[in-house]
Formats: C-alpha cells, sequence, structure tokens
C-alpha cells in the first residue's frame, strides 16, 4: 500500500487528503508531526526537506511536494480525473491550481507564520533554521487575500468550479487556503457571492472531511 | 501557429522560451512588456492577472502560469518529454521544478523586486496596485538563495540533472532562477562545485539563448 508520510492537522497535507478521498485510493498514512508544531526528527533524517506531505515508493524515493503527489496518484488512479482530461483543461486545472496557491495559500501562510506565536522563530517552512517572524508580511498577506476574493468571484461568476466545468485539484488548493485563512481570522468578504456559493458546495463533499 | 504574450527580458518568460526551443515549437511570440518595466494597457485588458507569459488558445482561453503552458505544449510535442516519462520521473520533475521555484526562483525576485529603484512601488508581480517594497523580504531572500545553493548541490553530487537522469523542466527553472538572481548580485558560491558544474553543462544548450 502507498506509504504518505503525513501532519494531518496542517493544512498543506490537507490538499492531498482531499484529492485522495475524491479518488478513493487506499493509503497508509504515519503521522510525522504532532502538536507542538515541530517535525519528528527521524522524519527530517529521512526526509531533509522538512515539509509534509511526502509519498516514499517501495523503492525508497521521496516525493514530496502535494502535485507532484497528485501527478504521481493521477497516473495510478485516474478515474475520476482530478488534473483535467484535455489538454485545454490540464492547463487550466495547473494555472488556477498556481493562482490559489500563489495568492492565497501561501498569503495565508504569510499572515498566519509572522503573526502566531507557536512560529515566533519559524517564520518560514521547509527549513531547521530559525527565521524571525517579519509582521510587514503578514499586512502584506492580509491586502494579497483581499485581491484573491475578488479574482476568485469574478472567475466563479461564470464557472461552476474554479477551473471550469469539473471538480479539480484547483477546487482543492482553493478550499484549503481559504479554511487556512481563517487560521488567521480571513474570512470570505460578504459580497464575494458567487465564490461562497462555490465554497458551500464544495465545502459539502464527503471527501473534504477526510 | 500558437501566439504567446511575452516579456523578451523578463526571467519568467525565459522558463518558457528554453522549454520552446529545446523542443523546436514554431511559435509567435507578441511582445508586451519592454524597457519601462510597466504591461502595455491592451495586454492588462485582455489577461487582467497581469502577468508574463500567456498563451491564447484559437478559441480565446488565455493560458498563464509557465507550468500551465508547458503541460499543454508537452501534451501536443511529447517529444523530447521534458516533464517526464514514467509516473515517477513525472512526479520528480514536479517537485525539484516546486524547489527551485519557491526556493529560488521566488526568493531572487524577492530580494530584485524589493531592492531594486525601478520597482519602488511594485513590491509584487500579478496586480495592478501600488506595493510598497520591503526591504527584510530582501534579506530573508538572500538566506533562502543560500540555502538552495547548498540543497541543490547535494542533489546534483550524485545526478546528472536536477530532477535524475533527463534535462527536464527542474533544470530550466533551476537555471532561471540562478540567472535571475545574478541581477541582485547573488552568485554560485564557490563551494557548490556540483551545482557549478552542472550549470556550466546546461548553460551550453543552444536553447537558453532563446
Amino acid at each position: 500500500m502507498l506509504k504518505i508520510y503525513d501532519w494531518h492537522m496542517a493544512p498543506n497535507p490537507r490538499r492531498l487528503h482531499i484529492f485522495i478521498a475524491e479518488k478513493g485510493i487506499p493509503v497508509e498514512y504515519v503521522e510525522v508531526g504532532g502538536e507542538n508544531v515541530k517535525l519528528a526528527d527521524w522524519y527530517l533524517e529521512k526526509y531533509p526537506h522538512a515539509l509534509t506531505p511526502m509519498l516514499e515508493l517501495e523503492d525508497g524515493t521521496c516525493i514530496g511536494e502535494v502535485p507532484a503527489i497528485w501527478r504521481y496518484l493521477e497516473e495510478l488512479y485516474p478515474d475520476p480525473p482530478l488534473l483535467g482530461s484535455t489538454p485545454k483543461e490540464k492547463a487550466l486545472v495547473i494555472m488556477w491550481e498556481a493562482f490559489a496557491r500563489d495568492d492565497a495559500f501561501y498569503r495565508a501562510g504569510d499572515v498566519f507564520r509572522n503573526t502566531h506565536p507557536a512560529f515566533a522563530d519559524r517564520g518560514l517552512p521547509g527549513t531547521k533554521e530559525s527565521i524571525p517572524q517579519l509582521p510587514e508580511l503578514a499586512a502584506r498577506g492580509r491586502a494579497a487575500m483581499a485581491r484573491f476574493f475578488k479574482k476568485f468571484d469574478t472567475q466563479l461568476a461564470s464557472n461552476e468550479f474554479v477551473a471550469g466545468d469539473h471538480f479539480s485539484a484547483a477546487d482543492i488548493t482553493t478550499l484549503c487556503a481559504i479554511d487556512f485563512a481563517k487560521w488567521a481570522d480571513i474570512h470570505i468578504p460578504p459580497e464575494a457571492k458567487n465564490l461562497q456559493r462555490w465554497y458551500d458546495a464544495v465545502s459539502a463533499r464527503p471527501s473534504t472531511k477526510a
């Protein structure tokens, strides 16, 4: 069975949990995080890139980065497609997933990691080095989230899902970003009615509780 | 012929130029940037996401984000493969391309956009809003680049190319990030001998002059 090293409560691994639940793929999750916001030492030894989630193949290859794991799983379990079917759909999923990541997911992370006391010396993921918080980045992140809400509300005025007619990985990252932003008390503004309609519909999918 | 809206001197579109040159794909480039570091107004109207490069399909669909355009082109022109051949290779290309982007390309951008006088009120790409520069982000970006040089030097000690045995999109983003960092006077450190060996070999490919 596929073995995935996981930090179940963290926002980034959730992008993978939903993907796996939508496809119904049997996997074994190995918890390496925990309540104390530090990755286990034995995990850092195995995977010095110091990020979760990570898929370990039977030959020992470690595959990190959610879109990389997504691609591997999509090749092995193509149905239902979550990375698009036609060349155009595949491109649009990557494009909108990238917007959700850069405009919202990373920005919610900027706000959270640069304000929350638990990350006082860990302003950046992916390193064991001590990185001081930068409060100005939190302000910039909040402004970016406001732009994101507007941009995605516009997109969802004429599309059922983020990348078009089908639920895809772009919806997953968008949902995870919006829920992550709540940790920093950032919420969908009332005027973003199309985004709210989409959020309510997507949040009702059983996979989002995985 | 495929039409690509381009800002030829900018670092991000270069990731696409090299990819296209490696595959020998015939495309029409339409220049929308220029010397004055502002995108043309008519382009912002057509593509409000305000980024380059962008591929416009015959049905009017606008596909932005380099990895999205890569995916589209890889589907239409599969040889030579630049996004991997097997599921494992495909995943490793995405993983290492993501590291090159997050650990180096975006960080070189942080340094450059938060220090260069031409970007005094444009600390972030992808928006027409005025974003003040943040000098602390430049310092954080320099530290991130130091970690990147070490991480990739280690990877290239036992791999010919960034993602393994074949030249791929991961090499392209790594090369573009290193050359972009030079704009901010950041260079491969002398101890990173594996990275330097790789850099010299990859820079000698004709596609890198495209």
